[in-house]
């Protein structure tokens, strides 16, 4: 079915860690791969909790796709976005032109999810872009401003006042980097207000915090969180988030939280592509669409087609899905890419298999929680280890150097050097901004 | 005049060289200084354009002014933004409340300046703000993505096509480093296009680039940008610009080109303090908007409101005023504190004297211009030179650190790490963009 003389062509849609890593490994086969992303860079999302609470800049985790794979001539970067697939003609759509593929690799995540209430939007931000970083950054310095300026005692506690929802990695790196902005950083910064009468809650609707980790590590999480001056509500539900305000539901108790930055990690969902592949190709989608896929990541009735990433649904091991995490979508890229080498040859290859070397949280400085096979780690040890898995998985050399310098000076300043307040906001009124703000180009 | 138990009360409004080094040589005065900006940070403007261009980050050249501020006890920093004033009863009217005065110092600046032809700005942004060098970073990257989708060759040169307006140091730093992204670092990153079919043309009205230096450097800077591949046309006006087109007039010689990025570097005017300034003191202002300030940097008739930095018009030395670099507004500050802390003690001070250094400006790897006083000097050595004075002129050490590194790195690599390309413009149509890249808080 290969092409004999013309070389194969893949099609890789999304440039994150599974179409990436897919791309990189064929960069020594014979087949033309295209890699289709929105955006013209790849973006290390575990650290962009960091960007959001004013370690790092955009740039320290984000690497140029056309840099990073402009050394294999047989890869094409297109800056462009998939709307639509024909997979009979065997053909994406993309917003620009059309593109054939003889395989296609669909690697385009997912995004947030407000479980029904996507009007929280607005109030509750998530994490998934350098734009969503950017404007949590925005509204986290601007709260401690804005305090700094009210007079009144409860509008003014209501600006201290930060709410976390989700007990997930996210919620909980979040939580305590603002801790530690709140009770370090800006310490000395202001003249009016007291930064550590802050107050972050951090509301999770389980019973613990970091659900997927062994209970003991969920415990030594919150403890740290407590340590670090969170708040933990576990098995509270957010029933409502108006007039800045959130209702909180712990059993029978409800409890209303007048709050000025809210800051969602609770949920996700699949991106559009899900949606395109069960309408075209009749593919299964679980309940947050993500695509069920086969043993070995291709779509049922279509060889051709591949999920991998955080929009693919594998459940061929151990019987529950996969989770959305980095290594899992690594480990399938470079699965498809040795799978579609040897099918090249005329060769197969046994079905995917998730290598689980573990999971690692932190929570601060000094603080971290570890999952290894065979050891659970948590305090400065398991920091150290966090630290260097993530300065070690860093795509280039030059982020790598500039994070760990950073990273080395905020643990002897505790010194945030990246928390400006820049771009605009829908809620610039809100926040009492300037309108005059506006950049040239947007008046 | 001054209190005599209650501290004087300074409120400089201006973050940047004038008002910054004011506040921190006040730092250790008997005197309760406020500083006001919109923005909660310092920005190192001379390295603007690198972050226009792709080599550093938004939070690399620029400081929290909290934490520069944080260790003088009787330094305030306020974000919010002056609109008003009032001399009698001696208050400042802010966007959120009135703040009452000693003395009063205004630097807020400079703005871009279009001669008459503000609605070139959406065509031709210019470079003051960090939104501004954003802005210029989307539009240089994504015109070579745009040319890479582009199929119609008379199009694709458009793509291809940068004007830069304006031959003084900002016009000559982004043609040199345009020209280093087109010839050298995005060399390999494109399979359509060959980035090395770039043009660039620098455009300047006098009859040499960096008319401020002398003969012999302004042909040095000639020679070397001619050498990086930009075309420099001198003497010659833009009369228009639209649909993408840039007219220049050459003596009788009108030339149109076809380009999609275009770039102002051509002239500042002044902030609205000046005119606020004009009607409530009578103050005089020049030709730009600028305040005629006394020797003493005060304005006629008010010995209690000082004008410093690109906002002043000082011209009681060499009798022309003196350039709006960050030298002057630097050395401006520092003598405002000093002559206010000895107007404290009852005594008097010397009227202001620039102490004229040199000046430097940059054009590319290995290319400066250095005009010193004893000594004119380009090439690699004064490309050094530029390199050290930037570095040493950065506020944060850890800003130094990280500047150092990426240019250590791009010195070696010619990469350039941080040519991300992100937010929204309004010209996202224009430029074949997604409009599902809104960040969802903007939806």
């Amino acid at each position: 079915m290969a092409g004999q003389t013309a070389p194969h062509r893949i099609v890789i849609i999304g440039g994150g860690f599974g179409g990436l890593y897919a791309a990189k490994e064929l960069g020594k086969a014979h087949a033309d791969v295209t890699l289709i992303d929105k955006r013209n860079f790849h973006l290390f999302q575990p650290l962009l909790y960091q960007v959001a609470t004013g370690t790092l800049s955009p740039a320290d985790i984000s690497s140029p796709l056309r840099g990073i794979l402009s050394k294999y001539r047989n890869v094409k970067v297109l800056m462009d976005e998939a709307t639509d697939l024909d997979p009979v003609q065997k053909k994406v759509m993309l917003k620009h032109q059309d593109v054939e593929y003889d395989t296609l690799v669909i690697a385009t995540g997912v995004s947030h999810h407000y479980f029904g209430n996507d009007h929280w939007q607005l109030s509750a931000p998530g994490l998934k872009t350098v734009e969503d970083a950017l404007e949590m950054r925005r509204r986290i310095f601007l709260a401690f401003e804005a305090a700094e300026k009210e007079s009144d005692p409860e509008k003014r506690k209501a600006w201290l006042t930060f709410v976390i929802i989700g007990g997930g990695p996210t919620g909980v790196e979040l939580a305590g980097a603002i801790a530690e902005l709140a009770f370090h950083t800006l310490k000395e910064d202001f003249r009016t207000i007291d930064t550590t009468e802050t107050k972050i809650v951090l509301v999770e609707g389980l019973d613990r915090v970091l659900p997927p980790y062994p209970t003991e590590l969920s415990a030594k999480a919150a403890q740290a969180l407590d340590r670090l001056g969170v708040t933990v509500k576990t098995q509270s539900l957010v029933t409502n988030i108006a007039d800045h305000i959130v209702t909180v539901k712990q059993a029978d108790q409800v409890e209303e939280i007048p709050a000025r930055t809210i800051l969602w990690a609770a949920g996700v969902k699949a991106s559009g592509m899900g949606k395109v592949l069960e309408q075209r190709t009749g593919a299964t989608l679980d309940r947050v669409g993500r695509v069920t896929v086969e043993p070995d990541l291709s779509i049922p009735g279509y060889p051709d087609i591949f999920v991998v990433g955080d929009l693919a649904h594998y459940a061929h091991q151990d019987n529950k899905p996969l989770p959305g995490i980095a290594p899992v979508a690594v480990q399938q890229g470079k699965y498809f890419a040795q799978l579609m080498q040897r099918r090249l040859k005329g060769e197969t290859m046994p079905p995917f298999r998730y290598d689980d070397a573990g999971s690692l949280a932190v929570i601060g400085q000094n603080e971290a929680v570890v999952n290894l096979k065979s050891v659970k780690l948590s305090g400065p040890i398991a920091w150290f280890i966090w630290i260097f898995a993530h300065i070690y998985y860093l795509i280039e050399f030059d982020n790598k150097l500039i994070v760990m310098i950073q990273w080395m000076w905020n643990y002897f300043t505790r010194n945030r050097g990246a928390r400006l307040i820049t771009g605009e906001s829908t809620l610039a009124q809100d926040y009492g901004e300037s309108s005059s703000e506006k950049s040239p180009v947007e008046v």
